[in-house]
């Protein structure tokens, strides 16, 4: 079961490669066996994303520290943001990260994104018509690691669809299981993508 | 026969997947057998278009209603948009969907594309020249789908071109067969970006 | 020697499907064994170039006359003009045709294209230094052949760089050899996305 | 070990030629098997890039002269540039080159390019932070290589984030491994990619 859920997720990880979403050895991606689990499993960083397998998952605990298999590794500084969603989304199980361009555009303009008269919004759990206002918030980055956390933990209620932006950073999505995480950030990108070129 | 028409489409999935006009699970693609047949072979929602294969498809009959292998089975709400194409044009053997993101940007602004001056117009079964004009229609989303199907049968004299195009929703196209149904979808899309990006 | 041929650009023309080049069924392609050879391999029309093979091209003369093999096969009315270039520039044994997007959208501006200040401008076989300018023509479309083969001889003067742009429709290139048609296709195209890019 | 460092960096060169960064055979890829050696490794002129292999690499000394086995072919115009790198920057043992878009039409208006509030400048070996502002130096293109290597050493303090950009031709990055180097690539091309969308 945990195998194969790495595999799947690794192969998630090579496909957004592809498209650009984790130029340089960014992003990282998580997830637990099931929404009861304490143990995340999480990308390792400091491997080519281009040539991830499953082989390069290592496991944290909820406050970030390696599991007793992986004490001799570092996880990456970002582990906290996978923690803290864990935490807030009892029900998530998968968490993706994404560096594609548009929410990245955007972000250095706006203070957060709307969508609206869009099909494909239904793509957000909860939205049932394209008619709907959607609004994705957009969080300044930070280096220092708990700060950030307490600011999602303070802006909870901001969280509605599943998903938030870091200007000048990227996009978090996450979701019940891997198909619905991959569904939310592939709606938030198609979506800044649209946007992107609308305002242009 | 039916077999090898389901390896060809899940083929045709996953390459348009690829090129992005699917995100989020979203689209849907169907064909008949014949021009004869009442049974609809049409994709299952849910499924990830980039793993999609001969096994994700369901059949449906002309209402829209799974045929007795699928009966436990949910078409997607858009699986009525095939059922009246195929009522409207007895030839179609195939209808594609797409959410490429230039038709949609052209359908925020735009109450129909016109195409002029493209050799590759003649993409369009009848069209002889690219001195033709060729107007492609925009029609307003809806969530309603027995409104959205009769707009269609009343608005049927518009579709000359074999496609149409659903605001902030993505398009349709169809044809004979996969072969002609691909050249529809495939020169619809590229004339909307030519045409989207003269326009900036 | 002439399988190994058809194997080479039958790649060519997948790889150049998978970059959009060829949307919709639309292109053709050719080669000659040897410049002193009068028989002309070409790409069959009605195929889809995401899946041409090497199975999938036909063999005509310099007048565009099927072989006897392929006497019952009909060209693609654009086979004319690959006649006329091999005529034109003897020592050309390969002819590739592209419908990439930025050629178009600057051809339904512009009287021509001119380059300078580009390293890849030294991929035009005869341009030594990137101050150089270089200036490729644009053609307008036509639908009778005859006609745009006359005036294909009346201009060879302007097709210095072994390539030119039809308006509203795309580019060709030749060369020596594959090695060398691929250089000049993709030099050209490289440079009018610089180009468009540029202007916005 | 040697066979090993050909093996990866043809596979790279491969999957940067399909991202489109080395058009029409341009660009050019090197190694050194530790810091130490003398003997440079890089890749053939005139071999497409779309096929490069691990048996289409060659080998030169710091001037740039093939080695004996090597003695009957001409090293690219560019492998100049390979050495002075190698010479300037002991640690370095990969020098990439690439042809991307971006970088290139910056060059053309720019004279040197700024990134800063981006977390991904982290990127750049020694960056800490998204709010540090890093210069990437843009220098004239060249076609005497003597000038331009004498150039690269008079300027080597604005060589502090292991790139730098020729204008109307590409960009170079090295790194102390092929990991390292391609993240510097990377980086640099997302970032201009970014800095372009937002100028427009």
């Amino acid at each position: 079961m945990k195998e194969n859920l790495k595999h799947q997720l690794a192969q998630t990880i090579r496909a957004y490669n592809a498209k650009g979403w984790s130029p340089a050895t960014s992003t990282n991606y998580s997830f637990r066996e099931t929404a009861e689990s304490k143990d995340i499993v999480i990308s390792r960083s400091g491997v080519d994303k281009a040539e991830f397998t499953s082989e390069d998952f290592m496991e944290v605990d909820f406050d970030g520290k390696p599991l007793s298999n992986y004490y001799h590794m570092k996880p990456s500084a970002e582990t906290g943001i996978h923690c803290v969603l864990y935490e807030l989304f009892p029900e998530a199980t998968v968490v993706l990260h994404s560096h594609s361009v548009y929410p990245v555009l955007l972000s250095m303009t706006l203070p957060s994104v709307i969508f609206e008269g869009f099909e494909i919004q239904k793509g957000f759990d909860g939205v049932q018509t394209h008619e709907s206002k959607v609004n994705i918030p957009i969080f300044e980055n930070s280096q220092d690691m708990d700060d950030f956390k307490n600011w999602l933990r303070e802006h909870v209620d901001q969280l509605k669809h599943h998903c938030f932006i870091i200007k000048g950073h990227g996009t978090y999505a996450w979701g019940k299981n891997l198909f619905e995480a991959k569904r939310h950030l592939e709606t938030l990108d198609y979506l800044c993508e649209l946007t992107w070129k609308r305002r242009k």
